[in-house]
């Protein structure tokens, strides 16, 4: 890969072929309305979604397709209505670019769950230029300020993207299921979500347990704030918690069992899935009823509840862990991260891009 | 089968044997201790727990057997230090007899979650009298006033017997859930319990659809009180109701396929199962994600809220429709129960067994 055009509005893509590598590729940017904000990307971080779209996993890809929904930039224009951002800000992009903002869950402010349809930052129809989004592996975005976020300039910067997917992913169920001091938690999986699980975990005050089948995983949760650490393949030790946790974040990737972590939890105790969208193995009734246990889901954040994760980070001085890479670096990055080999996100650092890396 | 000891505390069992059917037995009854109610029981609720019990199909059956936990009767004897119960009086008991009574459940009014395992009305450790706990197929039970319930006068006390199994268990995860008028509810399955389901959600003011693969279960389904009726095998109509559902109760006795009921729910609405305690099929981690859905399960309920819920019947003149048989008729009555063929629960006319009849 080589990127020779500096100074353009240029963009990696993916396109489906055998090989289904990043490229450049120039793409055309949407002008600045009166409620948009234009932003120049510093850094974004790479998602294992990326991935999932720029290899069509899902069936839903349309190509080109520029992947990058972990934003981070400076504002360099405006537009005439907008009140809310400036020239110059530090400012965030996460996994939304629009939604309707009139049905009842964009009314609430859960515009993830718009029922119109959100329009997600890449892969969606683009209502402004027709085709579809094109998201932050690029030189700029333009975005409607109801979906810029104010990044606080206390925080170092480049650990700040991951978190407008990876850190609100893990924040929201945290909040949605009222974890609070006194409780015990834990979190499945030490990934790029399950790293900001167990930050935010802790922060909030709650005692966290990584919930791991490696005992290395287990001692690198340790040092990121986890309290203790229970290993899923030693049946003893699950035993010996069975019925002891009043909530459990999940973030494996990929379809599992559920059942043995089920029956960790407390009469009343709930699970919250971010991770896996595929097919969960069987769950024996008796795991819920036997408890009134709940199972859900819980996706990304709406746009206040993504402010104030970005807030909270601000007040308790969390990042995310990430190692930096050139734009040149993503085709490997994308085959370490579907290795599980970073820990716990890459982000590009835009000015390689740009030419001046 | 013959009962000829009349007179006599006597009660079915059953034996683990190629037919598996009741007969009589005559067992040993605990003495009255001061905190017991000696009950006369009248009638008695038939559960295809009992059967399941009755069969050993799960493997936990101690022989002999006496089945029965819905059950209504008499008090005819009080110990010294009863207070809340007197000679005379009109009482139910359900699936439990006793708790440790210290546990965060128990001190809750959750005894059916008791944390050091509730005594169940049968097939349960007895404390008192060793071997197992024996049901209500029997002419009388000795029961702590705690586990005795004060039913209501004036409804049709035959038609109360199921109340104290079939109705707590829809009763509860009902009330759990919060489900109140404006609400759309959805009752999975129409059997013993799904037809509680629906008269407990049309009194609690919900709009009430019954969800069914039977076109004549849904005509029924209105006659006891719902609004609407939804063919689980039409997929158009499944379609057109997505997004639709606050909460749905599962009623369906065994495992299934329960990702075409979860698309049925609005974000952040819930499903409770109550019936299927085996395994369910593979859930699309994509149901539960995207629209925050829950799943959780349900048991019974606890002493408190089984009371409030006999109170409700009373108040909003609610019982079980049910089909009256004698004792020597429940081998008969076990394999229609098994072939759903029954509106909606059997109860044992008590009389019959002590010749009386």
């Amino acid at each position: 890969m080589a990127f020779d055009t500096p100074g353009h509005d240029t963009a990696a893509f993916g396109t489906k072929g055998p090989d289904q590598n990043l490229e450049p590729l120039t793409i055309p940017r949407r002008h600045v309305g009166p409620k948009d904000v234009a932003i120049d990307i510093t850094y974004c971080g790479v998602c294992h979604t990326d991935i999932h779209f720029g290899h069509d996993d899902w069936g839903m890809t349309t190509y080109p397709l520029v992947p990058g929904h972990e934003i981070v930039g400076r504002v360099t224009s405006v537009g005439d209505e907008v009140t809310a951002h400036k020239i110059g800000d530090l400012v965030g992009v996460g996994c939304l670019v629009d939604s309707c903002r009139a049905c009842p869950s964009c009314a609430k402010g859960d515009e993830q769950y718009c029922q119109n349809g959100a329009t997600q930052t890449y892969g969606s129809p683009d209502p402004h230029l027709g085709g579809t989004t094109h998201g932050g592996y690029s030189a700029s975005i333009v975005v409607d300020e109801h979906f810029v976020l104010r990044v606080p300039e206390s925080l170092d910067t480049k650990a700040v993207a991951p978190l407008l997917c990876a850190g609100i992913t893990t924040y929201s169920p945290l909040r949605h299921w009222n974890v609070k001091p006194g409780q015990k938690v834990g979190v499945i999986g030490l990934g790029g979500l399950g790293h900001m699980g167990v930050k935010f975990a802790a922060a909030m005050g709650a005692e966290v347990t990584m919930i791991t089948r490696s005992a290395g995983k287990g001692e690198d949760a340790k040092a990121l704030g986890a309290h203790r650490v229970l290993l899923s393949s030693d049946a003893d030790a699950m035993a010996a918690e069975a019925g002891s946790f009043d909530f459990l974040l999940d973030t494996i990737p990929v379809g599992h069992d559920i059942n043995p972590y089920l029956q960790l939890l407390k009469t009343d105790g709930a699970m919250a899935i971010v991770g896996a969208i595929d097919a969960i193995e069987p769950v024996q009734g008796f795991n819920l009823i036997f408890g009134r246990r709940t199972v859900g889901g819980s996706l990304i954040g709406g746009l206040p509840e993504t402010q104030e994760m970005l807030d909270f980070c601000a007040k308790h001085d969390i990042v995310c862990d990430i190692e930096m890479i050139g734009m040149q670096d993503v085709n490997e990055a994308w085959k370490r991260v579907q290795a599980a080999d970073v820990k716990y996100r890459f982000v590009i650092d835009m000015a390689s891009l740009k030419g001046d890396a």
